[in-house]
């Protein structure tokens, strides 16, 4: 039976689930894939962790891709800067390296394609978008002969959770977040994640795979989610929209429009039931036409599991040459990204102010698909007038919005939130 | 670059798309997967096919396995006995086997498999269940640490084109499946898509690879739609349930429940925004949790797309034993299945029937949910009534509806929909 050793570094939640699947899966592994699993060496600062004594274990983790024992490191410490350089030197080394670190493949995935195809090594890293979905697999080895038109996902489940809460729970964003922090869904520090950056760095990595273009953080357009209102969240219900935190591609011939942003769904689109810290990834693809792909997008144990296979494609003999895969170069653009437009505006309840704002619409030639004037609490005298706007290109709304801002009756920044028929 | 020669047997709808996409993609796949794949030799009844005359073409399909210039056999032609001829024939020359034919998996593959091994040959089947969704090899190679709990899914893209369309568009049974043939979507003769037997084949088949057990038809309890009327569907509506095509696998200690059935869903169920005819596969296993597969059922390009997945496993090199992988034997049994039950019973307009019924139900055992008494034209005298009765296993439920049935009241056959929480 073939023997695979494996050397692990990083030891936190995900990778003392790592290690148990491995522990608990070895048995079911040689029956079912003939391949012989093990850690044979853990690198973690700390030295011995609980649990797993019986490995020998390092304190200097760059040791791991060193060792002779080793045939695949597994990266499971974060960060960037440090799992570069373990990366580099498992790659140099000639071990296969397997990481979940989404923010290492979308900064330095070019140069890791390049040192592991000159290695003759495999790089995995099905782990690093849409935790327990097989989505890179799916993309290179599933959708073979199709050229991707287009993805929309959700990839950030705590976005998700964030506004599956506020809307079922009539929550806050504050609230809601708390709640995500204390469920274990969000960092104690949620930066990242309410920024739209964790998003953005995931769609990136998609954008390379789908696309076959090296894509990078730089070029895509994203938004955060902290700029969302309940009442947001209510009009849309009005309008049978439902709020998420969305991920798009879509290739054209020119350029590809890569975002990740706040976004309406129609309530009977494939995406609208994702809830919670759910993800989901649609794919458009020529030949096989739309596909759905959804399940947990983080946790120990599914992502321990992502990993794994791509263990196992070590096992198989897989040396995926990605270097090859996405070799074109990309070009992105977000200002012809086209959609329907909510705006919520906040306007002082004097006459004629509706008159003003639909001139401003037609003086850039947009038209009004829904407007909803809301007679509410209006003892600061002012009221909010929801409009849904017709098919319009983000450089026309984005003009238009400013103009509209600069109306003396509107009062707040006025909320934007794009509508994807997806 | 490593080359891989096809005989292909079969030029229908798939077999010609299938060719199709081997020429168009072949380029794509050159570069991407460095591996040149071509169709050296097609077996085709008929002689030379229309598009595909450069292609050297044999009368005689069985003279395909034999040929030197044949590294792979694609099966393409359907049905069972030649096609399992076929495939001996493939695999005991050691040519690696790729079929889109669910009724040969699902009739053969326990002999397939073991032949595939004795021969040290591949067989892939990735097209036969669920058409452009990769299910195959996300069961196999993506979650490969989960011991599957329980699928459910829906796999016959007919019948879920037929109930889409009668709830869309109040249409008869009748009336939606010749709307279904006229759009392709169901054969001139649907006997095997309405009686249930197409989705019991692919049950078994995704049965026997989420429990690694072999399963077979005769292991699947399965109905068929036709026994639906309009009346079910709106009652449905009203309940905020939505009728689709289920099929089910659930792992117990002991043994493991198959079906395939109309059933109703809740209405923010993950299942229920797959329409028409769309496929969708849900799955809960131990370390991932729940994840859900969605897309094309059938149709000639995506067929083909999940064959040529398979040939790229060959071309990697992918021999999986499949064999090994399902070695266990499987008991199964549906009599334990629980789930709520719709019944919608016609009774005569008299007095005490819903007492008489309430009694027979007390006496089961079984609670009531909800119940729908609709004064409906009353011209004969009956009307219909629905009940909704809370958890309860086939074994009382059937011994009910059988009591109830024989109330003297009672006026047809007593319609009964399984309601499923997924």
């Amino acid at each position: 039976m073939k023997n695979l050793k494996i050397g692990l570094c990083g030891t936190g939640n995900v990778g003392y689930a790592f290690a148990k699947t491995i522990i608990n899966s070895k048995a079911l592994i040689e029956k079912n894939y003939g391949l012989s699993v093990s850690i044979s060496l853990i690198g973690a600062r700390k030295g011995k962790v609980q649990g797993l004594e019986d490995i020998h274990t390092v304190t200097d983790i760059y040791e791991v891709p060193k060792s002779n024992d080793v045939d695949v490191v597994v990266e499971l410490i974060g960060g960037v800067e440090e799992a570069y350089e373990l990366a580099k030197a498992s790659l140099k080394n000639k071990k296969h390296f397997v990481t979940a670190n989404k923010a290492l493949v979308a900064t330095h995935s070019k140069e890791l394609f390049k040192l592991a195809n000159e290695n003759n090594v495999h790089f995995g890293f099905e782990a690093s978008v849409a935790g327990g979905i097989p989505i890179i697999r799916i993309i290179r080895d599933g959708l073979i002969s199709n050229k991707i038109n287009s993805f929309a996902g959700i990839l950030n489940g705590t976005s998700n959770f964030i506004f599956s809460k506020m809307a079922d729970e009539n929550l806050s964003f504050e609230a809601a977040l708390l709640l995500a922090q204390e469920e274990g869904f969000a960092e104690p520090d949620p930066t990242f994640d309410i920024s739209g950056q964790d998003a953005a760095q995931k769609t990136s990595i998609l954008a390379t795979l789908s696309f076959c273009k090296h894509a990078v953080i730089k070029n895509i357009f994203f938004e955060g989610i902290d700029n969302i209102s309940p009442l947001d969240i209510n009009f849309g219900k009005q309008l049978e929209l439902i709020l998420k935190p969305l991920s798009v591609g879509i290739m054209s011939t020119e350029s590809v429009t890569l975002g990740s942003f706040p976004a309406f769904v129609k309530k009977n689109s494939l995406l609208a039931p994702i809830e919670n810290e759910s993800n989901a990834v649609l794919i458009n693809a020529e030949n096989v036409g739309s596909t759905m792909y959804a399940g947990p997008g983080a946790g120990a144990k599914p992502t321990a599991n992502s990993v794994l296979s791509d263990i196992m494609d070590v096992g198989d003999g897989k040396i995926f040459n990605y270097e090859k895969f996405v070799e074109n170069p990309l070009f992105s653009s977000f200002e012809n990204f086209s959609c329907d437009h909510y705006l919520r505006i906040t306007v002082s309840d004097e006459t004629g102010v509706v008159a003003k704002i639909s001139t401003l619409l037609a003086e850039n030639n947009l038209s009004i698909d829904n407007l909803i004037q809301k007679e509410l609490d209006k003892s600061d005298g002012a009221i909010p007038l929801v409009i849904v706007i017709n098919n319009s290109d983000e450089k026309i709304i984005q003009k238009t919005i400013s103009d509209i801002q600069m109306l003396s009756e509107v009062k707040n920044p006025i909320s934007h939130i794009r509508i994807l028929e997806i």
